[in-house]
Order: C-alpha cells, then structure tokens, then sequence
C-alpha cells in the first residue's frame, strides 16, 4: 500500500474516534452546560449527508466512518440534554 | 455538475464549519469547564494529517477545508487554556 494511502486511512480512523473523548468526558462529569448543541446537531446532519454521499459512491470506507461519528454526535446530542 | 458533486461539496462546507457554534459560544461564555480538551488535541493533529493527505494528493479542498477546522480547533484549545 502507497504511504498516502495508509495516512488516508490512518486520517479516517482518527477522525471517526474524534468526538470519543468528548463523549467519555461529559458521560463522567454529567455536566453539558458549555458544549455547544448546534455544533453536534450540525455534525449529526453534515453526517447523513457524508453517509448519503458514500452510499451513492458505494464507498464503504466513508459510510462506516461517517456512521461512527454519526452515533457520536446522537450521544452528545443525547447528553446534552440530559445535563444541560 | 453532477448530484453527488454537489451533495460532497455541500457537505464538505459544512464540515469546515462545525465547531464554529462552539468556538462562538466558548468565546461569549467564557466558560469551558465542560470542553474536552483531548478532544480538539486529536481535532488539530488529525487535521495535520488530511492537510498532508491533501498536499500529496494535490487537492486543494481537503487542504482548505482541513486548514479552516485546525484553525477553529487551535482556538478552541486556546480558549480551553483561558478558560477551564
């Protein structure tokens, strides 16, 4: 496999984990009252669109991804209400 | 331009936009208790990594796109910094 290739995928797999060690943060704290709503209700629709774009491409690599972050923002979304 | 294109650039300009909300509400609040900081630590080295993705592969809006989310995650770690 070409270097780029593997920074590429290396990139994917970071950014589908991005939003773990907020979610991991807020779940112990139980306190939301700083994160922001719109920026996770934005993430969450900007995901449907990405997972729409990968399935019209059939690119797996990006439906995958985009649904790990999707489950994310959904949590956050979730705690952020439960804690606000 | 086909559907799909536009689906992708669309969302592309949406991604580079998702932390604005949270840098806006950071910077009015002054308050980032709740922030994870690792959060945007991961943010800004993985958007190194799709800036250098983009370089190598010569496309300019993974660069720009890349280079507008590491921006707004240097401010949020900064803003993390003076306000945690």
């Amino acid at each position: 496999m070409a270097f780029v290739d593997i920074l590429g995928y290396s990139a994917g797999a970071i950014t589908s984990l991005t939003f773990l060690p907020q979610v991991i943060k807020t779940w112990k704290e139980k306190s939301a009252k700083d994160i922001s709503l719109l920026m996770f209700l934005i993430a969450a629709i900007n995901e449907v669109m990405w997972i729409w774009y990968g399935a019209l491409l059939d690119n797996w690599v990006i439906i995958l991804t985009n649904a790990i972050v999707l489950s994310m923002s959904l949590i956050m979304i979730w705690l952020k209400y439960r804690y606000k």
